[in-house]
């Protein structure tokens, strides 16, 4: 069993904990939260150990009647491998105290790829984490395309990609950010930085990329051209889209046509949390153009897709299941992830 | 067992289904829907039988691969009890065709009281349903409503209640309803028509309210003021609460303030649909002023709390359970509905 | 001419900019940017001076373009009275410069009453600031509530008010401000503190007020509950509001009912910026029940209604203009304020 | 003095009359409504003569105290032109009825091409309207595309054009249109039908568009890919930019990154209702990459482009001014289209 501390038991880290209690070969030793929160009596419902960053703030937990396991100090030493969920920039700070420690870490893709030095997608270089003390999981933009991208290079090949990323504003259960009635261009300068990261998984791809924000909370849209190295038809491509297991198609027999709705249909399917661990690839909206123009429109739930991405790296860094495929299958198996 | 049929297999209807699915004296003889939609896929996945109301359709529900069992006659035939889920305003319209069928039926808020003659809600009126043919469920906002001025009123008093309903312009999964960035007054008059739909159900509350709709998807939210009948104290009216098996505490220590927390909630407590078939009252704004003058804030799930409800009405009218409280704990029970 | 400088172009400032520059009476000497922007280039275009708080920054204002008048404090020494519309709480520790200049200065309602020692609303206390050194024009929610209560209170007497706000998320020009999808109780606690705020201006007023947050931009709206001292009809109510100088009425004939239809009339009226600077009281949804409750809704501008109340702040205590009505008439024809 | 009425005065109508009466070779001689609203008053304010479809609805307008000129019939009657700016669909239909009056007509961008059999844009085809009885005005998408890219063709060459279209879900005014939380293909399908819409305007170009709609209120942002027949630097571009009469530049010295932004820009210039007729093109998103690939934002209000583009769809088709730049010239002056 490996023995798996969640740092910062937020969106990302409270999803990740579920996902690797489900899992044959895996436990939670603890997770950590900065302050008592319904995100804190969530833990406690599902009996994962709470530890604290400041011991000091610990009165504070036990007025609210939250059992304190001890500090993040306590769960580091308890534990294999910590997966790092903090919010973005805090996790480099923490890399010291993992290797003062001496386990493994894995970050995720609000922090650069240097912190880990090895950027991780499973169906692109799971080989490549096999062993390795420190890996950084790339963002949900980031998986998205590498996942999509990497499919129809490897059966077809490609030659150029562009994408515009129309992202959410915030986070279902958040009530500070905005916008609330405005499309905000993040950047507003051309190319964004999703391509380079990109590129930290897939390197040789050719990517552009452009990035903006609107008022929505669940998932983010992509608009996909590829340039193919070779003439492909609609029906090849569905048929890789279909095969690869962390790609879905939101299937034209639904009616689905939105976000919204593929919402409610996840929600409809008792998914935990109504999460799309895949990629939602809309199938009305797979095209090629002049041959080797593909286009298409996939959605990306910003909470969700790099939470199966984070099992399979902790898979990989521990060792034992030397092939993607197999992680893959194990993991998707225990989360409950099938075809849409 | 109540063989109970889903006439209108839509937001609500979907919900009543796994609801009454889920009870020990129930079982779910079919759903209907009017087109093939992922409504229908999700139906076909919990294996409920689906009716058609128009056979002439039919091949488009075997295009789209979905086996349809025959036309909403045939439904009728083959249950005690239909819940009609129809959109508002269809509903009465079908009255003539169960009574053709000789069946129990219940309808939702989005008809009038004449329909069935009689209003329900299981704290306030359980036994008054008990045999009866006809039954109509209040709307999500009255149903939240008659919860809480029942339970204030039976144990301290309630002289006068005036309420402002801020509600959600669109449920979750809807595209096309507004508004996108405004307020909207509906009704612009005042009083809007909850008061008296209230006194469908309890003829003798003094009440006055007020409505608009905000572009948010989740959660209509109640200004609730109750003039007291004699004084109470805070402590007093939480404990009134706490004891309702329908009204949910929104506990201070979890620092929600929101209907967007709320809703976060819900999911990590993995609800279904993340679904609160309680009234959501807000713990910190409980207050007596005054002495006598009672204020809260408390969220309605629009697409929930009418659920539990007409479980609880389909058990009255079929009869074998003879009072409220052992109807709404077994209801409680069978869905999963716990204090949160 | 009363000389007037407007620190902190923002918002606020640069509405009561443009106000002051329409008086007979006043001008201004300067407005104070703390870096580039938009209103920066919009207060260049207008050819008010303008002033930085750092002058280290010139070097930015002159790569835009943009001409530095001098130092906020070159600008003070010009001024006979400063409109600190700076971001609330900025403007307390303004106060000693402002003392040290020996100049009148004017705060915003984002400001506490102790920062002035005098709260103001030119329709009820214009007199009590002819002559004062320090003022401070009460927030948009509570100079709404002010106008209508007092309005009320002087022809009819008014006993209680409960009145709940349901504010907009975000200014509509703002980017990063939620929230997205929900509705904020803010406070949670009951009641708010707009309440007390009214009584700042209006000591004797029995007021209890609520609050929340809702995804829109223009406009917050209120739910207004008055008891009266003695039974009156609708339609001595309507008179009141029509004869009141800032009340307008939102006529039933326009159809309008919601804040973005009274926004596209303004912006119909041609309106500088949409503003609405008087209450908007819907005038279906006055109601009077019961011969002594009195309910309506009405709408209020964020942006707009404290900038003529500063104006008549500006007169008041330069002290030529004797009395309120006086000062309330020049304002709202140099601005162009006339009936809906 | 060229005599145009107007057929529906609506959001495009009302902007459209207001352009018109600006011109000094124009003249409105009536505006149409179908019933009493808050735009019948806009239209008495302005005084324009108030015509109706349907006699017998007289009475209604009377109520409200609106004056009556008389029906569409009469106002057709007085004019030379008729601006259609009725709802999408309708002014198809009424064709038959400008032909009966043997009057010239300008349908909008909601009407197929086939209505008028020539598709208007100021800067690409002025020339082609001279004289003509009917034409149609290309919607505010096509009519911002047509612009930019015949400005970079016609200069630099453009062997290929790939937009994205992120389309504002109800215009500021609306109540009932959505989506209020989501992200809706509109279509599902690639490519939309923007690109045969732009090939109308300009037959020649290669281009393949995608749509989506979201919840806000203001512009339309479109990400525009051209693929160059050369080599062109960032600063050839920005100075065709320049000067194209109908091209904006959003300056980065404004900071502006947002629509929310820029509407309180052109709110704060005093547009008349913050109206932007030009295209809002990013300067900082400009962007030539690999020599030949050009990138920008560009945001679209489309409430008002095609305002300008009416304007001078009249002008030619009176037939006195032979040119379009001396058009364009002659209506941006009128209405006071000047750099941003």
């Amino acid at each position: 069993m490996i023995r798996v501390a969640i740092n910062g038991y937020g969106t990302i880290g409270k999803r990740v904990a579920d996902a690797v209690a489900a899992q044959p070969d895996m436990e939670i030793v603890g997770v950590s939260k900065t302050r008592p929160s319904a995100e804190a009596f969530v833990a406690a419902k599902r009996e994962y150990p709470l530890y604290i960053a400041d011991l000091g703030r610990k009165e504070a937990f036990d007025k609210a009647g939250l059992a304190v396991a001890g500090s993040v100090d306590d769960m580091l030493a308890k534990c294999d491998l910590v997966v790092d969920a903090t919010p973005g920039g805090v996790g480099a700070k923490n890399r010291a105290i993992y290797e003062r420690h001496n386990i493994k870490a894995i970050w995720e893709g609000g922090e650069k790829h240097e912190v880990a030095g090895f950027s991780f997608n499973s169906s692109c270089n799971y080989e490549g984490a096999i062993g390795r003390q420190f890996v950084r999981v790339v963002s949900c933009n980031t998986t998205g395309l590498c996942r999509i991208i990497n499919a129809i290079d490897q059966n077809i090949g490609v030659s150029q990609v562009r994408a515009t990323m129309v992202r959410r504003g915030s986070d279902p259960g958040g009530i500070k950010k905005g916008p609330v009635d405005a499309v905000v261009l993040n950047p507003v300068t051309i190319p964004s930085h999703h391509g380079p990261d990109v590129n930290t998984v897939l390197p040789d791809i050719d990517i552009v990329t452009l990035a903006m924000i609107v008022p929505t909370t669940f998932m983010h849209m992509h608009v996909l051209q590829m340039n193919l190295k070779r003439e492909a038809d609609r029906e090849e491509i569905l048929k890789i889209i279909e095969e690869h297991p962390r790609l879905g198609l939101v299937r034209g027999s639904t009616g689905i046509t939105s976000t919204a709705e593929i919402k409610e249909y996840a929600s409809d399917l008792l998914r935990p949390r109504s999460d799309l661990w895949e990629n939602c690839i809309f199938e009305e909206s797979v095209a090629v153009i002049n041959g080797t123009e593909l286009f298409m429109f996939q959605a990306i739930h910003q909470e969700a897709d790099v939470v199966a991405e984070t099992v399979d790296a902790i898979r990989a860094m521990a060792g034992d299941v030397k092939d993607g495929a197999t992680s893959i299958a194990m993991t998707n198996k225990a989360i409950g992830l099938s075809p849409l």
